[in-house]
């Protein structure tokens, strides 16, 4: 998870989706955004979109110019093994098209790298996929002849978290790879979401780099094609939302709560106030229903602030109580265990032509 | 922690203060409750605080009669291993003192007893205190010339929780009661409070037993001194604050904030608005000072709901996205591993005579 | 595993087939044990033997009476996910099969018992499964439409073991089944083998309950359809060999290895002193072949001492050194996981008819 | 632990005492192997000895140039926390030593390395340990502020195991190093021992640098001040012994066991045969107290074979049954926590000025 997530989480995601979506919201107009192109499939349990985003469009949602898939399935949350394994044949198939298109070949090594804090839960996706990969490269190394056809050399890294080597996690990644020289490189983390709906659930593939640590504008410490040369793929799930958000967020819902109450005064059923619904101490009716004016009565000057302004007041308010509060599941220490299997299966099937999308569970551990 | 404790957040809390808290901040007049006595001391770092209740206040503030000690130390939160000690051995006289006047007399045998799910952690606070506890039961039934004086006969167990055993916790504790015949019984729990600011700061001891699992009026599953004829000492720790309290919260926090904002205004170094603080597109000044008739202006008709109606809001709200949402702060793994760590010590001391406040760590592990 | 085992390990083994083995090993004529009745199956990777023990051939091999199940596979140190899933397939057969002669319907409730220490992990195979069996006791009693036909009530229990606990387990257990009355009880433990080739590789079902912690002729503790007057069914597996076995059966495989290499003596290929082995400062030659008279010259007087006499031997030179030396392979970690899986998967099968062995793994996490 | 340790096990041991010590055996006479130096001395409840070999002594016990302490001490396997804080000091002191004898001076900045692999328990002390180092690197780069005289720059790494990185360690190592620049490194690594007793109670320090996954002659895997031209430091403390090592042993045990037997054959309180000891089928007496010429009564044709030709024969005789058998006490996992307690207090004192031998504690979690 990007250490300095927390930062500026009232500017900024981890999810490219987001990030435009974002942008959308405070826009009128319906067209897209210049720079940005956005395509969506949608199967009976998955979506899967694309994002893809150039100079232009990077400077409008603030993130770097390439190209973003994004799988959402509830298989996670369902706990549903079967749908697990059809999001990770899924993945594997989206993550080989995205090796095609970075053009890695079949005999191309990789190293692997497994982002984030082993030791903090909903941080630790990245060290537990690293446990499951499929690693090859001691092998083509040391026992040449050991090796069949149909894999390629593999291997993988856990660099840790800085506040606990005291190294710049991507100043770790640099020396390793200037000292292992892979053909490419696959990083895996956990990300921060602004939506409770996308974690657990969302998987973003992007051919952008990593940039573990990274603040503002520090090029040196970027991992990507431009800095090293060679196709770097990350691959990241959101797994907490921060209290921010929650609270910031929890005031949308309030207003879309009553907007959908208050569309649904006449329906015959509905026991209220006739012809509107008890708030507090007035009674609301359909011309309350919160556009952007009515706002105000509802939520006061609070309903008046922009997006913006509403999460820096969040953040203002909740800092002091512990800058490190996160939201996730009651369940997430079961779901990362799950999502680092899928996510394991699925890379491993991607990295080598024998491990195929029906022989996953015999390589994955 | 209590199973059904989402159920009726907006009602309930497991700490008494908070319960007595509650009832206080909805009430005009400044004297205690009726049934609820209150009495607090304050040392350097830590705060210790007595509620006794009475079978009126009882139904005032909807904790069960008894006495309830609450310790208030930073101690986990600022991973200061002396304070730790500090607040170790204040929890140990405490509980000592409980105990004596329970009447537990120092060769009564005791079960104790570790609620919560190890494998979620923030509630497997239980659990691991369990792995730390000395127990010796066994070598007074197997090798009675092997036990000096100064140790009591301690067994412990961990139950597991109803989604895991599909065993209601409180049937499962009477049968293991019924077999070992304790003669007192120390129940450990995680539990859920209402203000972020206690969770991991806050050690609650009471006297009136415990109800896992318990949901409305099911006294057959209490464990306590009226349903078993033994005293039952419960100590709780809140490490979790649910997504409704936090959403809930930060609005009374964004109007604390104004208020304290707004009095800085007069102030000569606050570069503001003159004589007002920008607010959205309003001025706020000294006059908008949030008091109970301001309210809307800021938050609107929701500034006007009462503490209860705007939980209920949020609940409505938050919950079609996953009933389970928890905040805890990010490091929880290494603050209930240390909060166990302080229990166990304090348990052993107080438990053994010939476990002082001086051999503590010679005998926790 | 049991408390006892290392105690009294020169006279008795876990494994019934062992204990057969042991007595057949001391006997000169070559038919069957008075009472014992043996049958096997070989498959092309599995061996499914059956040993039925009358009252006669309990008192022959140490063992009860009843019948023993056990399956020997390599799937678990092969590391090879396809044949752990046909171990799985075999034993869920097995399990029906003997729930099936234990009078078992498909309505019976069963209590699922994991035996063993978490934190000792060759000892945590019974709580590990445990984390995985389905259980449903808790939607019968509490949520009852939302069980569908084809699923059984089926609770879990960790009790832990005496050493953490401070009680004997079976006395627990006896509690436990007490207050929930199940129908029939499955009992979980990792086991101690003679032969570290049956470590992670044997699975033992047997009819004849379980005696955890269990000493001599202690039937009060016995938790068993004698006892309790309900099938009790144990699933055991082997996983480790205590130091004492390892130094015996050393010997005797030095004995075993000198006899291969003599026999080898004559073809054409083996490059040594003509017509012998070197060995020391002997040549060995085909008379040298290690029968009984011959032990001597090979192993001195060492090699006259019969097997207990020599276990006993080892015992009293090994235990001033530390008594709880056990000998597992490296990989311990991994095999133990991998089982629990696979007996998870097996019991969850055999306890549900709508979990067929089809969609094993939507059930168990 | 070193990844080849298993394959040339019969020659060669981790600690440099018992290497010493295995070639004293082999000798007659009593001085002091040519190069090799050594000194003891004996507190009440420690031994820490100093070995220090040359070039000429290197050759002789096949350990490299430099200086060896090792800390004999019994405070993890007797679970007593006091005498583990007095270990912890005396390690601290001869850490503190070493660094001193290698110029590190306290500005020095150092890299510290946790070898091992962190899912196979006796393997994972140095990532274990690294959990729990005072890391201070980062504060000096982005906080200078922020740190106080008296620390110094610390970061720590977790390399992983070859097996599951797919990378050589040293390799990995050489990386980091280059890109961090340290001015030297300590490596904390588990080790095999050929010594039972010495296990989980020895703690050796060098100054010979690391050899991670080294075979023969391989100089450009080493890390040392020879091939880094930085101090490297080794901290090792062995937590198995191999399965060859236990069984070889047993042989030598039962030796030394008769000839104890023998010696007290006269005692009056002795109840043998009359004047000698019932062994097997014969009657020993004093005549045959094991020396070199009578082992071959005692041990047969095997009681004449050199040490090593006993462990080839065992390494041969039980390769086929799992070449990764290890020994270990059965409270393995809980030594191995406590040993890093241990070893992470006494490096963090050793590191930093101002963490003393009485504020320990408070920097280590």
């Amino acid at each position: 998870m990007n250490e300095n997530t927390k930062k500026d989480m009232n500017v900024r995601t981890d999810l490219a989706t987001e990030a435009r979506e974002m942008v959308n919201q405070s826009r009128t107009a319906e067209k897209e955004i210049e720079g940005v192109s956005y395509s969506e499939k949608k199967e009976e349990s998955f979506t899967v979109s694309k994002v893809i985003v150039d100079e232009i469009g990077a400077e409008k949602i603030g993130k770097k110019p390439g190209t973003y898939r994004t799988i959402y399935s509830d298989a996670i949350k369902k706990q549903d093994t079967k749908l697990q394994q059809q999001t990770a044949r899924v993945l594997a198939k989206e993550l080989s098209q995205i090796m095609n298109e970075c053009g890695i070949d079949s005999n191309a090594s990789g190293l692997i790298v497994g982002l984030g804090n082993r030791n903090v839960t909903p941080d630790a996706l990245g060290p537990i996929v690293m446990d499951k990969i499929l690693v090859t490269n001691h092998l083509f190394v040391h026992e040449p002849s050991y090796v069949k056809d149909g894999y390629r050399r593999v291997s993988t890294i856990v660099p840790g978290v800085m506040g606990v080597t005291g190294i710049e996690t991507s100043e770790l990644i640099h020396g390793i790879i200037k000292e292992i020289k892979p053909d490419f490189v696959i990083a895996i983390d956990a990300l921060a979401s602004r939506s409770i709906e996308r974690v657990n659930a969302t998987i973003q593939l992007s051919d952008t780099g990593i940039h573990p640590g990274s603040g503002v504008g520090n090029t040196r410490k970027e991992i990507s094609q431009e800095t090293l040369g060679i196709p770097v793929i990350a691959i990241g799930v959101p797994t907490v939302v921060d209290a921010v958000t929650i609270a910031s967020d929890a005031m949308d819902y309030v207003l879309k709560h009553i907007g959908r109450e208050l569309e649904e005064i006449d329906r015959p059923s509905k026991a209220l106030a006739p012809g509107g619904m008890v708030f507090g101490k007035k009674v609301l009716t359909k011309k309350d229903m919160p556009t952007k004016d009515r706002q105000e009565t509802i939520l006061g000057m609070f309903g008046t602030l922009k997006e913006t302004e509403k999460r820096a007041l969040m953040q203002e308010v909740l800092t002091p109580l512990g800058h490190n509060l996160m939201v996730t599941p009651k369940e997430i220490d079961g779901y990362i265990k799950d999502m680092a299997h899928l996510i394991a299966e699925a890379t491993n099937a991607s990295l080598h032509e024998n491990v195929t999308l029906d022989n996953f569970g015999s390589y994955t551990r």
